[in-house]
């Protein structure tokens, strides 16, 4: 089945069925508003995203099904010699297609992507509630060196 | 002595001081070239974070002298309704002024300039070999709520 999923920058008009898919979720549904229409700050937050060189939305398809979803920044650092990296946030498979390979196929794209952008790291956070992303990203090669504070406003 | 520091974005000129302050570390110097003149990629960055409105390289000051530095990243998200988050990295202070607040108040700052910038969070990653760095950031209000994954290039 992974054969056929194909990569491309998210449009506009997909940003109704990323919400649900970001929403569809233990974590997502505490925090989303899927609603119709969409409330204007994920317009916002799209347009600001697409318009900047740095930061990538990334949707994973099958033929014309927006099947994953995924947020690349890269980011250039005074730290490790003026290195840059990526960093890979809002990671979501839809709920049909889970544990079919359609989650690792998204991360080998990111590294992929981050080697074309010269990156010498890529990174994510994972919240601690979730053990299966953990072990899924440990599993790609990923290593839990770092604690991810966050401290909310 | 932490009242009279001040805080601005650092200019060329401070960079072989910044690069000083990030190699003198147990893992910066495995890490940083601290050579005379600098390794170009050090300036590429730098221009590359200047010239960009999502990232800001801020020094804290005492008189003249640099005495600590931070990278604050602006990025916006699909995730939590389109909300922008500031992400804070490679703090260092300088040695001789350590443990008399100077982190202190440039995470504090950084906390300003994210609120101004309208985030609904900020964010960090901190190395498990270094457990002070943890303890300082929770001291300061930041929750290890999850794990920072890094794979290298």
């Amino acid at each position: 089945m992974t054969k056929s999923i194909t990569f491309r920058t998210a449009k506009e008009q997909d940003l109704p069925r990323i919400v649900a898919m970001l929403s569809d979720d233990v974590l997502g549904r505490q925090r989303e508003r899927n609603e119709h229409p969409l409330p204007e700050s994920y317009l916002k937050a799209f347009h600001a995203i697409t318009t900047d060189p740095n930061n990538e939305l990334i949707i994973a398809c099958i033929k014309n099904d927006i099947i994953g979803v995924m947020q690349i920044t890269f980011t250039p650092y005074i730290t490790h010699q003026g290195g840059w990296r990526a960093t890979i946030e809002g990671v979501r498979t839809d709920a049909s297609t889970r544990n079919k390979g359609v989650g690792t196929e998204l991360i080998h794209w990111a590294i992929k992507r981050a080697e074309e952008r010269k990156c010498h790291l890529v990174q994510l956070t994972t919240d601690k509630q979730r053990p299966d992303a953990l072990r899924f990203y440990e599993k790609l090669g990923f290593k839990a060196t770092h604690e991810g504070l966050k401290l909310k406003l």
